[in-house]
This record gives structure tokens, C-alpha cells and sequence, in this order.
């Protein structure tokens, strides 16, 4: 063990041999992940406070963890700060089902994320510094193109979904990733070491954890995480009879916030809240589950390169694909095999109506045992004129329509120029 | 050296004192930060491809870094891909100015980053492996709102800043996160090994090479990039006599995108882009630059509890700070001494309008030696009803108004309930 208290490997340089630490720690409260109770389980500890109960690699906060550091560097934050949790529980309660005790079923959140308080009490009462990845509000959201809507006559205000002012009333749920390494690598198709292994070096050497402490099973990645909007009556999903709409949503930020013209992801992302409200007000729930991966999770820089690339060489739908891979060496990294996670944690077991033409989300959340009934497509009005490249180019690799475009019309959609 | 290529510390249990690895590395690349010319500083080398030429801690992509990982993991990626650069260069020019060859003001990110082809030339023809850490491309956006500013006669279409179909022209410029340590440190005031050690250790201990690498003295954080909108003509901003508008904005996901009326973020943002559509309009440049900081960089986890803690507890003003210090041990971790580097990349010197009614933003820029002719408030129309505890509160706080409120007023204004 160093001055820090983290264990790192022993380095020789010339010497090409892993060489483990003699007495590696081992966490006071190991986790068992997927035992049916959380108290079996056992809690997730990342926090630093108490080094030798944590049982993960990582700490808390995702990518703002790296913020945390520098506001206890900056002398602002007692790095010995314990959270007050009273009056920060779920406002809604998302109950166990099945899938929580299912260490296949659940691999990058932890389904007792937001009850802390209620699960762990007893270890909290022991002096446990232990905090949510989960919590779970309300609000209400005013949308200018839901306003549209109202007044278009395409969706009603009934008071409770759609209030009098034309505000949505939702529960609103972010998540934390929390990745139990042995899970993430079954779901990519290979084996823990080798999963270790890549995050350690592709990482350019974050966490030797990776390496050294094959018992920490469970990482917090450095990442963004993941915003659930809920319009209806949570507690109903898990009525079998409920209808269930689910927007699944890759963050773009240059769309979602700003309108960038050159792709559809507002449009569809606000006709599924459309749709979301429809089924909330007819007695169904609706979903909309938020990810933070940026440009397929080759981040904005990457995004930016590929679009001067593509407008540059002249804006076709049969090369929209290979400008990506061009300067990323890969079409897309979002991994959606981890996606459908969210789904059962709130005990989905049937969508009716997925808002999404992705074969890549289609095919996870139906590989994943999620029946889903009906893929409701993006209505052809609300795609903006130059987003057609991407449209087409998306429709000839799978993507779920009516008309597959051939390749000689692929060739025929042209993008605008700068 | 070990397996992986990161020369990882010597650890030795109970023996509590750090002891580095004989011979550890040193990069064939050393850069000279804040040098004059780029060929001088050297490029930022942060591909894993050639591993004796590295000279950052970390990689490239910021927290997409982590799913690069995974691409390569699961064999979608080849990790010693390079990128095909062409086509990708920036479509508009931001020139180097004084501050490029000063090491105290730009700190968190790589001036040469979005002109790695023009100046690493020789490089790139030796076969250093290099990522441009910023792009420069132009888009089309299409805002709701903005078809209403233009439909009040607010704004004029221009048919060059406001296109007559109402969609504003705009340069959008990504920029990745590198961080100059020592520079990091000063801004912060402590020393950088103080800095090192906290961010080893409040991390988890991601990264020893914080500790054991002390020549690598930048590092690539695994944390969200920022994204910087310019409406008019980026290269005027070179001229002292430019009129500039500046909107300086931190991500607020549940606002800037699903319209949540908890806060004032989205409209706020709204009437910075209109000011720098005006402002381009009259021969200025506006600038929008967007932060991924999600609650104050507390990420959303936080965020939520702390909404449940304000609501559960009657939302008052006079608490309003309070309730986030309870769950997070420190009010805010943003950091803006950091903010101001991407003006001064720019090239901005004066700053006619400051879209931005923090002191903390105002302070942090004004310190830099940017000066601010006028600051703009949010009008009190554009305000939502429920975020007028968040807005009373920062004008108790020091946000800039004409009018202070009272202590005896805060404890008047009240949030709704859920």
C-alpha cells in the first residue's frame, strides 16, 4: 500500500511480468453482485473516506468526479464531507423486480442506487459513508414545441399530464454508471481479464486498479450519465397491462440544445415526448431515457472533424458511414447492448411503441428478453431538409422503414454545402 | 516499464513512502508549454499507438475515452488506427495571438489543437500519431424560440446572420480539455504537487502517473468538452474595434434541453443567442461558450437530491445555497478561474456585452485582464415563476442586479411544491 492507500503494481522496468502487490487489500465489504437482497449484496462503497470499506475501482460523480478533486485540491471541499440524505429520497419509488437479483440481467447501474437510506440504514447507522448513483425527482417542462402541439390540436391539456399552462408534469430520474466489470465484458463477448486490460492501457492507464485488484469487480467510470423522464404513473410499470411508449436518446448536444439542422435528433427526441404524453394521458406510461454519448460516443471533436469531412467531399448518403469511420477507425462506440440496463431496472418486460428506427437499439432491447410491439418511425415532415443524408444513409444499414433506399438513390442525396 | 507500457509506482505495503520506478520514461516528445510557436511547444502527443513518443497523462476524447476503450476491447476498433485527417481542418481561421505564447493564460486547453495539419506537419510526415483537440465547422441552427424573437420583430431575417428561412448561421468550434498542470495549479493557488496528489487520490487513484511521471506535465482529463458558437465573422474578432456579445453558459441538461422551469438556464441561453444574432447583425461577433457542468459540476445525481431536499424543506430562497452545501460539501465546483482561457484563444480583449449575471463568471474574466463594458440581466419577462428562488437567491448572493434583495424578502420567495 502506498501514501495514498491505493495499491498499485509492482513496476520493473525490463521485467515484461505482471507482478501483484503482496497483500493486496481486500475491501472489509465485498459485493455480491446479484443477491436477491440488498443487504446480501451489500452497498456500493466509492467514497474516500474510508479506504479499506470501498469495495469498487473509481469514486463517485461520473466525469465530475475530476471536478470533486479540484474543489478538494482548491481547499473548498472537505475531502471528509459526508452527505445529508435526509429529504433527498425518490419522490417516486421504482420497486424491485426480478432483474434486480439477476447479475446478467443488470451490469452498469446499481439498482439500489436510490435507496440508500432505506436499504442501507443499518450500515449508515455503522458509520458507512455511502451515496446515491440514483435519484429521483419531479418537474414540470415547458417545451416550446409542445406548445406547438397544444395548439396545433395534436395533443390536449387534461390538467394533469399536460398542465393548464401547457407545462408536462414528469418524474424525472438520473443514474450514475456503475459497471460490474464481469457483466460488461459477457455483454461485449469477452472475457474480464481481457476488459481490464483494454480499459487500463486504452485508457492511457487510468486505475491500475484494472490490473491489481481482480476482487474489485464493480467500476464508477469517469463518464456522463443517464437522465430518465417518466410522464405517467411510474408505479404502473409494473402492471403487465400497462401500454409503455420508450424514446431512447443519444445526447447531441448540437441538436438537442441548439438545433443544428443537419440531423434529426430534436425533432425525434420531441416527437417521442409527444407520444409519451399521448400514452400517460391515455392511461399508459411514457419513457424517455437520456444518454450522454456524444456524437455515437466518439465525442464532439470527433462529430466536428466528420461533418467538415463529409461537407467538404460533397454530402452523399452512400459515404455518410465511411466519413466516420475514416476519422474515428469505427462507425459508432455506444455499446447499445448496455442500454437496455434502464429498462429492466424499472421492470419493462414489453414496449408497445419504440420510438426509434436504430436497428442497434432495436436489436438490444429485443435481445435483451424486452418484447417490443411497434417501432413508430420518424414522421417525414419533421426531418429537416439537409438531415435527409444521414436519414437515408441510416435507412440503408438497417434502420427501421418502410423503403429501403438503393444504393444508386443513396448516391442522389446530396447534403447542402456549408 | 510493465506490460501495459505505464510505468506504475513501486508499492510496498506498510512502507509508507513513495518510491519511484527506477528509470522511469521520458517522453522522446517533451513539450514546451506555453512556448511561442507550435513547432517550439511540440504537438500533444496522447495516442497510445507510439507510446515512447506520449507526453500527457491520459488520452485523447476526454470521458469518450472510456467507450473508445470499450470499442477496442470488444475488437471494433483497431487501436492503432490513425486518424485520416484530411478534409477535416477548420473552415474558419482563429488566428494565434500573444496569448498562445503564454503559459499563465491558456491552461486548459491546446491552442494549436484544431491546426494539427498545418503546423505538425513535419511530424505528421515522421509519423507521429496525432488528434486534433479542437474542430472548427459552420451549421445552420433552428430554435423555436428564435422564429418567435423574429415573428415579435424582435429580430430581423438578414438573409447572413438570420437566414430567411429564420435558422441562424453560425461557427461551431469543439474543444477537448488539456490541462497545463502547473498552470491548473496557479490559477487554483496551491502547488502542483498538491494538485497532483489530490487529483490521484480524489479520483481513486486513476492515474499514478500523477505522481510518479512529474515531467508529464499535461494531462487530458476524462471529463465533457466545451462547445463555442460564434454568430458573425470569428476573424473580426482580431480587431480591437469589433463590437463583441458574450454568453458564458454551463450545461443545465433538464433546462437547456426538456425546458424544466425549476431555473432559468434554457431562457437565459435563448437571450444570449438573440444578443449575438443582433450584435452580428450591427458588424459584431457573438460568442456562446457551453461548459459540460452539469449542476455547478456536481453532476445531475446531486443535483436531483438537492431539488428533493429544497422541495421536501418549503423552497426558499434564504435556504436556496444551503440545500446543495448539505449533500454536496461545497456549493459549487465549476471552477470558472479556469473559463476564461477560451476568450482569450480567441482573442478576446473587451467585451462590449457580458450575457451573464454571475459574479463569479464576471470576476473570473475581469481578473483575467478581459475587460466587460456592460453587463446583461435576464429581463424578469423571460423568468420562469418557479426559478424565481434560484434567481433571488444568486442576487443575495452577488449576482449582478440593480436591486439586492433582503434578507427579510428571501425568506419570502417560495418555490412551488412538486
Amino acid at each position: 500500500m502506498t501514501l495514498t492507500g491505493f495499491p498499485l503494481m509492482v513496476s520493473q522496468p525490463h521485467f515484461p511480468k505482471l507482478v501483484r502487490a503482496k497483500s493486496p487489500l481486500v475491501s472489509s465489504a465485498p459485493l455480491r453482485w446479484g443477491a436477491r437482497s440488498a443487504l446480501e449484496r451489500g452497498p456500493i462503497v466509492g467514497t474516500l473516506t474510508s479506504r479499506k470499506r470501498r469495495n469498487v475501482i473509481g469514486t463517485h460523480g461520473g466525469s465530475y468526479s475530476v471536478y470533486q478533486a479540484l474543489s478538494v485540491a482548491s481547499g473548498q471541499l472537505d475531502p471528509r464531507h459526508q452527505p445529508q440524505l435526509a429529504h433527498t429520497e425518490p419522490l417516486v419509488n421504482i420497486a424491485p423486480n426480478d432483474a434486480w437479483g439477476d447479475p446478467d440481467r443488470l451490469v452498469s447501474l446499481d439498482p439500489w442506487g436510490a435507496k440508500i437510506t432505506e436499504v442501507f440504514a443499518p450500515l449508515l447507522a455503522q458509520g458507512y459513508h455511502l451515496r446515491p448513483t440514483i435519484a429521483i425527482t419531479q418537474a414540470h417542462l415547458d417545451m416550446p414545441e409542445i406548445q406547438t402541439a397544444i395548439a396545433a390540436g395534436r395533443l390536449a391539456m387534461d390538467g394533469n399530464i399536460v398542465k393548464p399552462n401547457g407545462s408536462l408534469q414528469v418524474t424525472k430520474i438520473a443514474i450514475d454508471p456503475v459497471w460490474y466489470l464481469p457483466g460488461i465484458a459477457k455483454r461485449l463477448g469477452i472475457d474480464e481479464r481481457s476488459l481490464r486490460k483494454a480499459l487500463h492501457e486504452q485508457t492511457g492507464g487510468m486505475f491500475p486498479e484494472f490490473l491489481n485488484r481482480m476482487d474489485l469487480k464493480v467500476w464508477l467510470p469517469p463518464i456522463g450519465n443517464t437522465t430518465v423522464y417518466i410522464l405517467g404513473n411510474a408505479e404502473d410499470l409494473k402492471n403487465p397491462s400497462c401500454e409503455v411508449v420508450f424514446r431512447v436518446h443519444d445526447e447531441c448536444n448540437g441538436s438537442d440544445v441548439f438545433g443544428s439542422d443537419i440531423c434529426t435528433c430534436r425533432p425525434y427526441l420531441i416527437h417521442g415526448i409527444e407520444e409519451c404524453a399521448k400514452a400517460a394521458q391515455s392511461g399508459g406510461v411514457g419513457i424517455v431515457a437520456y444518454f450522454r454519448k456524444e456524437g455515437r460516443a466518439l465525442g464532439e471533436v470527433t462529430k466536428f472533424l466528420v461533418y467538415n469531412a463529409r461537407k467538404r467531399q460533397g454530402d452523399r448518403a452512400d459515404q455518410y458511414f465511411e466519413r466516420t469511420e475514416c476519422v474515428a477507425g469505427v462507425q459508432d462506440s455506444r455499446m447499445q447492448v448496455l442500454m437496455p440496463d434502464v429498462l429492466h431496472w424499472l421492470g419493462v418486460k414489453r414496449i408497445d411503441r419504440l420510438v426509434s428506427m436504430s436497428d442497434h437499439k432495436y436489436n438490444a432491447i429485443v435481445n435483451s428478453g424486452i418484447h417490443v410491439v411497434k417501432r413508430i418511425a420518424l414522421p417525414d415532415a419533421l426531418i429537416p431538409p439537409d438531415a435527409w443524408v444521414e436519414m437515408e444513409a441510416k435507412k440503408a444499414a438497417g434502420y427501421y422503414s418502410e423503403t429501403i433506399p438503393s444504393p444508386a438513390h443513396l448516391k442522389t442525396v446530396l447534403g447542402r454545402p456549408f
